[in-house]
């Protein structure tokens, strides 16, 4: 995950503006739809060629093009011959290691962000990148694979529910990245799930198996604040309007979502805080288990060691060994061995070394 | 207290301004009280039906408007309407997981907050949400439970004490913020206790109960300073006065309670300075307490590990041992052993390892 | 020190501008002193009701009134009428736990800040809140209890030293700024000799007393830190003269006091900074001192327990044992216990063991 | 690497300006080539004196000429003559520990940066610095040795690729800072190598050795770091076209290569909190096994010392010693340590102690 | 050197403005040395009253005055009095713990900063404070004692190398700026070798000597730190060109002298690093060490104890005790010890544990 360079290299050499596509190859054929709707209409058709893409300069309805599949490095240089697309964004639209960013192409506007969500079976978070244009009336959106994840957006325009149908195509935009960040909230909760289990397992299994998966939590963490980071700039400058294709009705809506990633900032924040602290507690309690092991030692060995000694004592074979022919002499020697043990149990308790 | 995100997730998927409640139900009913006052009136009355909630757009006077209780999605949406607030902010007032903010929405301002408690019971920070909404000649307070914090400014009002009944609804925002602020304090100071307790208790004794007891309200301290911080913001935007809502004399006690803010903020940052000194200390106590018990068992084993070998050497049964025929063999090895005990012990205070 | 919200819950639920004393009593009964002064004149009266106080307006005369003790309200509230001061100044002045501000109420300013000493007995920083007030040709100075430190001032005006008596009152602000500041020195030497101690005696006695005090040490660092901070904001606020109070002359005085206290931030994170470092040594020295011990026991330990081994060996009784009965058994027996402990020495002594 | 001001002292004492190489000798002779395109022309000369090199004010071509080998100090000052460049540019050029940066001096910019490179022998990184100067139509390369790495871009001129011939020597500029940081990627990918290398070392030999391998793999980080931070200020500065030198389209392309610069530094700050936690698996795994070998030893010696202690006894010599005349003492007495064994053993796998 | 206040509180309560010499006494008498210079001329004088001191309002020479010496009041005042110096500005000079600033008085400007050089003898970074005058046509150096310093800008200028002698005072700021900033390299390079000989050690040998040299260097350096990072700040605010005492041709100059800071800042910072590394390493092999005396004891401990266990058994004087009659006992018992250390050798062989 933290190793984001590896397509990178792939492209060392070559002139730049060169279409590469960086990612790995995880759809058969790109899929594209294309969502037309406005107030009154809505009409979803599943296209092959880019030409059948209908570009809608006057008609007051808004297009959503969605392309799931970016290895077809052809199709994307004909949707950007169609739309008139820079062939910088095309080829960062095809890298698919891109810090999330919002360009300003005057008649578009170029955003690129992550989709986390929570691979249940890896155990970790699973990053995808998504890719908006915004422009007068159409909405391009990209997608390494087909992912259900903007199905709700989809149902939310052909039912006609809330104010999609009566708002423009930077609404659109606002819907698709709202869907997104409510994606990134699942993964935090995944993550807090995870926070609250080693929080616990730091306490009552000290091992290094729970140290690993707490440094595996932390990276994942600062992951997810290096992802948070820029997409928060993103929606920054989308909100702030310096461009026309942003209204001002749609600047409060995208208000709302950037709360929502300082928000998720916050969260991030305090789980690593945590984290820390929990690293912590896992070596005090490393080193509180052997101070444990140490006082069992030390108890029993301080103890047998002068009465080992004493037993010594009278087995050594002096001719002239005057306590050896007394008569009480080992039980004696026993009651001594018993008052020892006894003192130094009784220091041991009050210095409550046990 | 950390995982913020809890709610959130059931919101997943909807269509963005889609007023559903994320908080937990606190209340049975909520409540709706109207104050209505003025330099001369003082009208109290509690409401069940939003319509009975006087607009008064032309008339001298202020109306205060409680709402004790979010989970009625309903009666939110009928406030909404007759006062013509936003959707987005009637979402953020049911999503109780706000961020502290202050958002101008022209004819009115929407500020969200936390409320802070300290739960004797739990022995931790309680947080609750409150929204406020300041118009022209109105304020209109949402809570998640009927509180009696807010009572104060009721008696400040009822009693006319001070200038709140001769000002408008800007000084009662600030009213109602300087009582949440002070709340703060209380909270600070119960903190400040812990912080004293737990700096002795280091030193005491260093358990891991201790330990515990530290991070848990190192967390605290944590989200204290999360909640501060922009509630800090919050005042401070109110307070610049961009907007005609909030006049330049109130502007001055909102600067105020600014600065209140602040100097919460340094006693926080102070607070979380001792606890990383306390654990120091508390990670230095523990080595310390081993240090002692190792130095025990050295110092026995030192002493009596020659000894016992003396004494094994005695113990052997060599046919020609001349020193165990010898008269004065035995006390002599009980004076060599006195003073090798004597030579190590001044060895070892010398040295002060005891 | 650090519990800096003890006094402000007195406050709680009090209608805003309540003017409460939050300090402790100091002194028996408030003290003003008037100072009026001129290019030609000097006049010192000592004053009980505030309506004798002179309010110059046209006289070219400057009047420096000082207040020490501040338990009187009432005595405040009339000063505050005199000279038409703001309730909330008022009120900050009597709450003597005021974070360092200045604030700018066109027809004065009002300067909140600590006034540091070095209690010799407690062995810590003591801290004691001035408040100014700067008006057109007056400047009020309240001090906690009649301190001596402005007593410099007074005589500079007496004996007409310097510019003084020829400036305004902004001069004389500046004149007892820098004299606190010049105050923060001698503290900070102080300081600088408690960690010119500390520094040593981690290194000579690591003991948990010394912990202590440089947790101490640390502590008051950290305030002092705090309490210089905002000053500097204060002073380089003055400085930046917004305000026809502060004439441009004064303005470079001021400067050269602004230097002062960036001066004094650095001192202070340097002694952090060492503090610090000293944190480290004395971790090190700690487990210097255990690993001392520790090997020792090693050595004797590894030296004696084969040795006891093999006096074990010949203190078995078997029958059949034939070295038991060779001549030079005895003997051989001590020269193999020399051999094996000089290897042992030798080997320790290589290893740089002891 | 760290250690950048070794030349540097060569120069203590000089009046500025003075022209010193301060690096390291890397090539016999500089050489010179000479690259002129426009559209539809290409051509390249090798030149010995910089009177030959051509300077074309009026013509559409763009002439790229590039110098290898910098320690012959009159080449330098010819070249500079000939361009009009400023003495200290000269000065800068020839120091080769230059902080990346760009300046403006109106007629033409100077932008020096660091050429990274691994080098698989030393296993480290390796820097060159790299001078360009972009005049209205010509751009000139400093280069410590003749490298391969701007090979791409002459092949990219001369197979007319791209829109380079297109374009003015701005996109040659950028062209050639692309390639650049292409090369910066290649060097992360080893480091990313390293990181994970290192991540899985730590946890299987926690030795001395990895610890060193560590810490120099940290101080390459920090290295990196240093080197992109202020590289991209200088394309940031370049992109923000406050000079007519850099024309509008290619601001766009500069921008692009500035998203790069920022994601590595993403790259590095992820690499070295990686670096930082396998620190403390480190240091967690290194006490981790000394707690094993430390559990061997006080489960053997808590086992035997007791053990011992009994045989002792029985090897004792009094006269009076009942159990010594007993027929199953000695049967007894391995029962005793059986048991006593077992005892232990179970005590001990409860505690999970083994 | 980090107690900067140490002079300081001798000025405590006195009126400001009174000058008085806070450093040490360091030269006998004062020496001025006056050099004048113009694109023809050079004169050097050695003057004994300021009144000889020529100011040459009209012609087009520069006069370069040096004091060497500060502890004279009495000549400090009269040359404030000559050239129109401010109270404050000859206070400053005096004070010889200033931090470096620049003020622009107008009419002319003043700078103050230290200049430093490496003291072999007492192993660490002596510092000097120098002041710097700048007006229209004269610049005043202010130095504690007659440092070589300074030697080669006059050289420079007798000499007439580089551009000096047609320049004006400004570029002799710069110059002496430049030798300055020059031997801060020369300090630094010092600094860099006692980095190297420290890493090296921290492994070699990790003793508590090395311990606190590694601290005596991280205080160095963050001394070195907190005197180029203001000193930055000071060439950049000449270098701003505010005032039209420095030119647009000399203001170059001083970018490049600011770079020279920069690239400074960055190796201090990275030395810094390496030192934290150094602690890191240090602690590490403190640990190490003691492992390996543990590790030793444990295994020969553990070896040992049980065949010590064993040779205690036949030494037990029980009548009917089988083993003793036995003829091969003995060798077998042997047997025993060698199988049971081999078994144990090859266990802990196998655990990397020697």
């Amino acid at each position: 995950m933290a190793n984001t360079t590896k397509g990178r290299t792939r492209k060392t050499g070559l002139p730049p503006g060169t279409l590469i596509h960086t990612g790995q190859r995880r759809m058969e054929t790109p899929r594209i739809t294309v969502i037309e709707y406005s107030k009154d209409t809505f009409r979803e058709t599943e296209i092959k060629d880019v030409k059948e893409c209908p570009i809608l300069r006057d008609t007051p309805a808004v297009a959503w093009i969605n392309v799931a599949g970016l290895h077809d490095v052809d199709l994307l240089r004909q949707i950007g011959d169609a739309f008139g697309i820079h062939r910088l964004v095309l080829e960062d639209i095809l890298a698919t290691d891109q810090r999330p960013k919002m360009e300003d192409y005057q008649s578009y506007l170029y955003t690129v962000f992550k989709m986390l969500s929570y691979d249940e079976e890896k155990r970790g978070v699973a990053a995808e990148q998504v890719s908006l244009i915004l422009g007068p009336n159409f909405v391009i959106s990209f997608q390494e694979r087909e992912e259900k994840i903007f199905e709700p957006v989809r149902e939310t325009i052909k039912l006609d529910k809330g104010v999609i149908r009566r708002s423009g195509p930077d609404y659109l935009v606002y819907a698709l990245l709202d869907v997104v960040v409510d994606h990134y909230f699942l993964v935090l909760e995944k993550m807090g799930e995870a926070v609250d289990v080693l929080s616990d397992a730091v306490l009552i299994r000290p091992e290094p198996a729970v140290l690993r998966e707490l440094h595996q939590l932390r990276r994942e963490l600062l992951f997810l604040h290096r992802a948070i980071w820029p997409l928060r700039e993103v929606i920054a400058g989308l909100s702030r309007r310096n461009t026309e294709l942003v209204r001002e009705g749609t600047a409060i809506y995208l208000r709302d979502v950037y709360d929502h990633t300082v928000q998720m900032m916050d969260t991030v924040d305090i789980y690593r805080e945590m984290m820390a602290g929990a690293m912590d507690i896992y070596l005090s309690s490393v080193s509180n288990r052997l101070n444990q092991v140490m006082k069992v030692l030390t108890v029993i060995a301080t103890i047998f060691i002068p009465l080992t000694f004493l037993a010594g004592v009278y087995g050594m074979n002096f001719k002239t060994f005057p306590e050896l022919e007394w008569r009480w002499s080992y039980p004696a020697f026993w009651l001594v061995c018993v008052i020892v043990t006894v003192v130094m149990v009784v220091y041991f308790k009050r210095k409550k070394w046990t």
